[in-house]
């Protein structure tokens, strides 16, 4: 860690601050430049979240170091992390898709997808059963009864199911019947639940939040693995700018940057980044480029009568054709798909 | 609402969206124009995230005409919402201040940061007992004794305690102690804990989340009022921006915004928004000016010393002097202080 | 054009806007809806910017029906625009490069980037002779002798040179050497500086701005082509976003948008985005998988020694490989690479 | 300057970069922690802009230590900068207001609205006689016409003319016309623009760009002192978000925190900044509550009738109202109004 002081910084306020960094366990180096000292603390501490050194007198900046997390990153681990669930590996040479509707809407719609799914290579279902609304007055899910209907489409297909868990209360619950557990967008920073999903032997798919810097993401990730849990999944799906034509903007290029910091395996959703089934095609040929290990999609029988999201799912139609082309993509990244 | 359709849209699927229209029971207007047809569809239904039109062919954008929160807005209810606890009211002629440290960190530093509180004219304690921190080696607030803490401060100090509820387990726990509850702006999608606060008899603090627009914010704060709990106090914290010299950007033009749209009280806690105590006193000012019904701001008895954001709370003599400042401005703006 | 009127417009105001509106020209249609009037109104006027009908009593919103800009428009002319310049097509089957230093820097910097560019399939050579630097105190460029070099190193490598032109006061000696002119991001709304080079008989590649809108984007093409230049290239080079590891937010889904709304070539500078090389080629791969007509790509022979962003800089040896792969790429989408 | 270097850095690797430095003429402190070695850097060169350390390997980071502005900064000029003009004092006790109407339109527009202004403590007129519009369908401005009138106004209630220069070329005819030169925010970074309002004896009132972070805004004024006009006065007028409901979000905390950085006067613009008259009144008030030392205010005649903006300017009547309202708030900031 780096203390900046201010310009006129007297050498007392100077000497309270490495004091109080001694204290702590620091060891000190001190640099008198022409404008301005600087004070460099040396230590494998890694959080000062409970030092508030910018609030000592002449303070200017304190500059840190190291990475705040060390389970997720790549200097703890060097070496990919790869998930072994249900018979699949994900974050290895298989590029794994996950694949269905927005929400578990009626056994019909479900199987119908699931068979899809399964008939083109996807290795995982998806399908929401508690969905986070904006609205108090949208669907907000068929809850226990779309889990069964999960579980049946697993029984029917053999595909794992991955499903959102949005509460500690209905953890236990959803728990039973997912393979992973996703952790959506706006739960990302939700440390209650990530402390609890860290006690189930379930790897978790983490949903990067809109507002999420790709360091928080990584942090939410650390609260996982502190907890016991290290099978972490990231997933990219759009952050908030001002561009609006567009539901979010898909940072991409957090990809390499994830797979550059930290060992864990990342996937991309497209279809909730970007909102519209148009451009979904040509940013799932991208992802994979870009380096992905995976992506999820929605598709739906008939998006026209979807009781959510549908401007965003892609037909059966589209899904299939997407698949074929992301097999010749993934076939120039030296990677294998079902 | 208004569909608009494509540049090329035929007969077939522009009749198509009619019948899907008329079949959910809107009145149905057409216009066909030079380049566009438009549909225009009549009726009370506020919620149409269940509908998926823009998935039909031809469909080129769907604009929502109704606001999509209807208690939380001014067409529901023109007048002012007062919110009458502990002897206060919030949201009157009354400007009201909440002050106090970031975290309850012990005996001594909550009694004295009260007893400063108090003698100054606040009417309401804050202090976190559990605290959402980014980083799981961070400090995470005394839980439960934080919350006996608190309530001794109320005993005495007279003080109305205000804390933040980070989850439903928690929340029987915490309403024990609180007079008003606070959800913290990584909450605010929280749709679980927000249902759950509907059912408690005490007013919540909503805070803005750091990627919401105001829209999103007053449809959280119609999940809490369509569950029975009409008792919400909006609190504008600072949004996410490219601006990285303050933590977050304050978006003051909220205030006025929300007390155009809405009759709830509003709040601004410019302590989180900036993240750096030196512009809290002016922004305090401007909040007032801006027209808000009272601030939260964050007051430490020693700073330096805080095991949490110590870097944006005010010392004792600053808060001191901002109180002073900001009764002349009340004055001002016709409105009193305690 | 919708005009949508307040809850309780009087009749007198909804006929105030109805005759305003008629009086424009427009074809009116009333729509009396249970909560709100509505006034669709019918005509072939693109431009609604000098009426402001939200300024009239009772308006509540005015929404647009049609998209602001005509001749960038795919209902302008439906078939993509392949712009042939210097016995290149872009924006055809065909993906091209360009590449080169940020700056020019010296004869030996720029023959031997031009010649290890020239050796790996580039067909167009970037340098700035005139640099846009944020700081006064950094180098601004070679200026005349600059261009220069770029037209020697044309002549020694029959690489096309493009390079960016800051002022209309410069414009007839940058055009004088560029095979095609450069708008720089930060004058992507430079309207001066567009209708001038609308006025010279060369492509332009025109950058997005770090805080535009796609809309916004093809406005500032439309404003090059109603000057009489139809040859703009459009170049994504990242937004503004809150996320501050890389240097902007890569909209990679811009390519696709872009290529629904708009026949014009589009490229990707991933360079400029993401300002860290190590970042680069995976992009560069998924910028090509999005549907990208090409790339502009900085490589330099010693990045570590270079003037201006050496950081984000290739080294040709990474560059060599870069090229290679973007070759197998291209296959997968159908397009071929010289 | 602060460099960090990667995790294994070899011993070479660090020397390459020590010796790069003292090269350049910096004195190292060289501190070798557990986990990071990191090299600090002392000299008083300013910029290294020019200095691609990033470039070089297992270098993970270089942290600025000074401010990358000199000029406008604190350190350079402790006491606050006030401007002469005409016989106003900008930036001193007294508070100065900037009214008129967005683009001037005609002879009787702009002298009502100069009248108007005039009688109620208003010194400078606004109205732009070359527009900058996103379409190049919308009216563009007067021009010269619009200038004459402007000098018009000025000899008819002595009001200072302050009016936007867009280009170099017509930099001379605008500068003979007004007493304070504008640069709109799209043109805060068009440096060449800068460079030559440098070499005019008026003031600038130098807006913020949309996407520009405090730092780049300072770094545009130092363009302009540099060049030997020190005159110069920052106007904040609002950022872009994802925030929709107004036209950008003002960001007010600028305000003192540019007074904390700079010692230039600081104004605020809050009609461009929220783009709805509604809003202005209350958004002025906190502008001069956070320590502004003037407004610009958008005031038409008749905004129903503008050609440009006339959704964010305020009638007559509120005008008045809003500067009775002023006086007060001005009052209590301990400042003058005239």
């Amino acid at each position: 860690m780096i203390v900046v002081m201010r310009h006129k910084a007297t050498d007392d306020e100077i000497e309270a601050v490495v004091l109080r960094l001694e204290k702590i366990g620091f060891q000190i180096h001190l640099s008198r430049g022409v404008e301005r000292t600087i004070i460099g603390a040396i230590g494998d501490k890694i959080s000062l979240g409970d030092v508030s050194l910018e609030a000592m007198p002449s303070v200017e900046r304190v500059v840190p170091i190291l990475q705040p997390y060390k389970l997720a990153s790549r200097t703890f681990q060097e070496e990919d992390t790869v998930i072994r669930v249900g018979g699949l590996e994900i974050g290895g040479d298989t590029i794994h898709m996950i694949a269905g509707p927005c929400a578990v809407e009626s056994r019909e719609q479900l199987m119908e997808a699931a068979s899809i799914a399964r008939s083109c290579g996807v290795t995982m279902l998806r399908g929401g059963a508690f969905k986070p609304r904006t609205s108090p007055y949208s669907f907000q899910g068929l809850e226990e009864e779309g889990l069964r209907l999960l579980a049946e489409a697993r029984e029917a297909t053999g595909l794992l199911i991955v499903t959102e868990v949005m509460d500690a209360k209905t953890l236990p619950l959803v728990a039973e019947y997912a393979d992973i557990l996703q952790i959506g967008a706006r739960n990302m920073q939700n440390f209650f639940l990530l402390r609890e999903v860290a006690k189930v032997d379930k790897p978790v798919v983490l949903k990067r939040g809109p507002s999420a810097t790709i360091e928080e993401w990584l942090m939410a990730a650390e609260y996982i693995m502190v907890g016991g849990n290290y099978n972490v999944i990231l997933c990219e799906r759009g952050i908030r700018s001002f561009e609006s034509y567009t539901r979010n903007t898909l940072d991409l290029t957090a990809v390499p940057v994830v797979k550059h910091l930290s060992h864990l395996p990342v996937i991309v959703d497209p279809s909730h980044a970007i909102g519209k089934w148009r451009y979904i095609p040509a940013m799932s040929m991208a992802a994979i480029a870009a380096g992905a290990d995976g992506l999820m999609i929605e598709m739906h029988p008939n998006p026209a009568e979807a009781l959510c999201d549908g401007q965003q799912s892609l037909t059966p139609n589209n899904f299939i054709n997407v698949m074929s082309d992301l097999k010749k993509i993934a076939g120039v990244m030296g990677r294998k798909m079902p």
